[in-house]
Parts: C-alpha cells; sequence; structure tokens
C-alpha cells in the first residue's frame, strides 16, 4: 500500500486533499511542507500532497521555492479543493449561538476568510487565533461552552464531534485551494478528470521590456492556452524574475517539446516540473446537524 | 498626526513595514488585513499598510481579492522588507542553547522557513505551532524554561526582551514580503525611492490562447517592463482569470493611458489600482545579544 505525506494535522483541508486523490493508501501527516517534501525525496513516503495555492496551511510561495532550489520532484497531479468555512459549535449550545458566542476562535487566515459574516452575524464576538482551524475546533470541543465557537472545515466538525452552526460562511465563493502530488520518479497517477496540465519554470535570460512578451510568442501561435501565470523574483543570476507557467495540454511530442526548445534557443532557462491529470472537487453540501 | 492601520499585532514583519514607511504617526494593529482595510475605508485611520505577497501573517490574496472585489482604495506606497528569522531564547540560557533546546516554538510557516536549519542545528528538537511569531516569543519569555526556543523577528526580541542565539536561520536568503500602503483618497507619501511602479488589473474579454500575449503587447512595444504579472481566478464573469501586473514606472500622460485605452479598445477591463513609490528596505545587520 502507498504512503502519502501531507501536511497535518487531521481535518485541515490538506487531508481533504488526500482523500480526494487517493482512494488507498496510508495518509502520513507532516508538520511543515519542507518536511513533506524531503520525506516524497528520501522515498520515506511514496507520494505527497502539498498546497500551492491560496491555503490557510502553508505557506504560497515555500512549495514553489523549495521544489525549484531543494528538491527536483516531479508533479504527478492536482487536485483543487473549494475554501468552505463553516461555523463549529459544541453539540449542546447547538441552537442559540447568536445570543451565547461572545468568542471565535479560528486560524488568523480563516477568521480573515469570513470577515463579512463575522462582522454582521457576531459583530461583538472576540476574535482569537489559533495555529489551525483543527487546533480551533478541538479546543472548543475541549472547552464545552456556550461562548465558544470556532471556524473550520467540516471534517474538524466530524473528528471533534461538533455541529455546523452555520454553513459556508466565508465572504468568497469560488475560492479555491490547489494542492500538487509529488512521487520521486514522477510515477502517474489516475484521476477521475479529462484536464491536463503541464507546468513550466522559466526564468529569462534579463530583464529587458517585452521579455516575457517574447515568451508567452512561443505557446500563443501554437494556440496552447495558459491557465496560470505568476512571476517569482529568482534567488540567483539570470535575471530577476522567473515564472511559473501552467499550459492546459499534456506533454505531447511536437507542440510543448517545440515551444521548449525555441525558449531555450532564445537563451531562457526551460525546466517542465510536471505533466498531470488535474482534478477539481464539487464544493460539498454539508449535513447540517440543526 | 496620522494614524496608519496594519496587521498586528506588536513585533510582527507588519509593524516593521509601518516603521519603514512612516517616520510619524500613529500604529493601529487590526487582527485582519479585511479589518484593516476597513478602516482605511470607513476613515477610522489615514493610512493601511497590508500584507501582499509571501507574508506569514495573511493571507496573499486576500489583500489583492479585497481590493478588487470589495473596497477599491488607491494603492500610495510598497514597502518590500527581507524576511530574517532569529532563534530567540531567554537571556538566561542563552549559551548552551545547542544542548538545553528540545522545543521549538513559531507560526507554522516560520518554522517550515527555518526547517533545513533547523533539522541540521537542532535535529532532536520538538516543533510547537504558534498562532503568530510573537506569540511565540511572548510565550518563551514568560515560561523562562531553558528547552524552549522561538523563531521570530528581531522586534519581538526587543519587545520581549529575549536573545538572539542565532540569528538569520532562514533557509532561503533573499526572501521579500511585500506590503502595500492604501489611502482612502489616494494621497501620495514620499519616501526614500526613485523606483515608481504602476499595478494593473485586467480582465481579460476571453480566454482564448494567446490572449495574454495580445495584452503584454500593449505594454512591450512601448518599453515598459514588468515587473511582477500574477493570474487570479475571476469571481464572475468575463473569462475566468483576471491579471494584477505591476509596471515599473509611475503613470505618466502618454505611454501608460496610451496602453490602458489599447487594452480597452480590446475588449478587456483595465483598473489601474495605483502608481507609487516603492521602498525596498535591506536587511539589517542585527547585534546579537551573544
Amino acid at each position: 500500500m502507498s504512503k502519502i505525506g501531507y501536511l497535518g494535522p487531521k481535518g485541515t483541508f490538506s487531508s481533504e486533499a488526500v482523500s480526494l486523490a487517493f482512494t488507498a493508501g496510508e495518509p502520513v501527516p507532516y508538520s511543515t511542507i519542507p518536511a513533506c517534501i524531503e520525506a516524497v525525496s528520501s522515498g520515506e513516503v511514496d507520494y505527497g500532497v502539498v498546497p500551492l495555492e491560496n491555503t490557510l496551511e502553508g505557506s504560497v510561495n515555500l512549495t514553489i521555492d523549495y521544489l525549484i532550489h531543494e528538491k527536483t520532484l516531479p508533479i504527478v497531479g492536482e487536485v483543487i479543493v473549494p475554501i468552505q468555512q463553516h461555523l463549529l459549535v459544541h453539540a449542546d449550545f447547538a441552537t442559540d449561538w447568536r445570543s451565547t458566542v461572545t468568542k471565535v476562535i479560528s486560524h488568523p487566515h480563516a477568521l480573515a476568510q469570513c470577515y463579512q459574516f463575522l462582522r454582521n452575524e457576531l459583530p461583538n464576538a472576540e476574535m482569537e487565533t489559533m495555529s489551525s482551524t483543527a487546533a480551533a475546533a478541538q479546543y472548543i470541543a475541549e472547552k464545552k461552552d456556550p461562548s465558544l465557537a470556532a471556524i473550520a472545515h467540516h471534517n474538524a466538525a466530524k473528528e471533534f464531534s461538533l455541529v455546523l452552526a452555520k454553513e459556508n460562511i466565508h465572504d468568497f465563493a469560488n475560492n479555491h485551494t490547489r494542492f500538487l502530488i509529488l512521487h520521486r520518479q514522477g510515477k502517474s497517477i489516475k484521476m477521475d478528470t479529462e484536464r491536463f496540465k503541464t507546468t513550466f519554470h522559466i526564468a529569462l535570460p534579463q530583464d529587458k521590456p517585452g521579455s516575457l512578451h517574447q515568451v508567452l510568442s512561443a505557446f500563443s501561435w501554437r494556440q496552447l492556452n495558459l491557465s496560470k501565470i505568476e512571476s517569482r523574483p529568482m534567488k540567483t543570476g539570470l535575471g530577476r524574475y522567473f515564472f511559473i507557467i501552467d499550459i492546459d495540454h499534456p506533454l505531447d511530442e511536437v507542440l510543448l517539446p517545440g515551444a521548449q526548445a525555441e525558449l531555450e534557443a532564445l537563451g531562457c532557462q526551460v525546466r517542465i516540473l510536471g505533466s498531470y491529470p488535474s482534478f477539481e472537487a464539487i464544493a460539498t453540501k454539508t449535513t447540517s446537524g440543526i
């Protein structure tokens, strides 16, 4: 059975991504993104699931920086998980939360993501931060106090037997967290999706106006669509930036290698970080306890 | 005297950004990015300093999403602060930390940023997470326990009278956090810099291959250099993505308005989020207590 490293603890978005991507396998939690990537690299686990974007649990840039500068591990899959935040209370005080809750506890980003809800529905409640949404859920489960609520994922409600007092309290719909799946030898995985992406790391030879425009020509005239582009500061040499570009196309034998060859001829450093299936989960309709 | 809202608590990178950008003024801490932006919008404070990238304290995407979708506040300045993390211990146990420390406490991102250091120098130490680096520093200051160390900014060492047992323990040099300064009426500020940037928000009329390439032509042929580009998913209508593009040029009367007019003629939605001075702080050489 495969071992799957992920950013713990249990009841977080990362563990949700693992269960969406793998039907079998033993999940192994790690406390940091680098620890998880290192575990894949050393063979301690077979796959690693690490957040790439917009996550509560890890620094976005750290994943890509670590993959670029420390450990080159092929990306073999992607899971996109909708961000859904819920107000959790102890089951004994589920009905009167509007009048009893005076303190809301969560990860600082989760509190920020639900700012409008808190301002409108619990304007007088104090906010307290904890290191994870799961830790906040565990805390209010242990305290059994009608004045306390947590903001967390519905898995945390299950994990700590809490009730969803109010579902989907995040301010922005259509917000997602993106996770990458890594494997040391780039062993491909099967996912229930028809969407494939290829991710390029491109460093320009110099920072002159129009360089990026020129780089994009190689994709544009081949009618290859970009689904994401991001510039990141270089750590060394070769201009001041590199680019991470996702192309909505699996690695073929003509188009993408052709684009790569052209870019290299222009003096760019080009690396394909992976070509992989992309699975996007649908927001789950939870069954409220109330 | 101006009031300057920022993401608290004291002793964090955000408060460092405030002191770098403003020589006078009363700093007012807020617990979330939206709360800080709302305070600028309502006039509760004059300026707001919010993290945009690569920060420990706030979600990157939240700032830009909030500015795009909730409150349109002009960007009037930018401060770039180098990320420097230090190992802090209580002054009574400063010399023997290698043999006494068995637990390192910090914000999860800070622990991740110092992963290689911890693995090499304190391989057997346990890691414990807290909601901020400042909270971790405060905790070990109160506990006075030789087995405890915190990872935090040097301001936190000052704030809680701790000693820098080991300086600059972050794995990647050249990592920065970028902060934006907002003002309700777009009142410009003076900064000690010659670098000016203009930030565009551009939504494409449709997601056809080559659209971004076409958009960049408007900047490229005017020899306007991009210092940053990032795609973000749209919340509604008009294609699936929008782009945030920073141009290394102040807003003038010819080049940038010309590019904007061309992009609009192509069917893009274009908004200038601000044109502002950009100040980059130099990594400080701290004076170690040991």
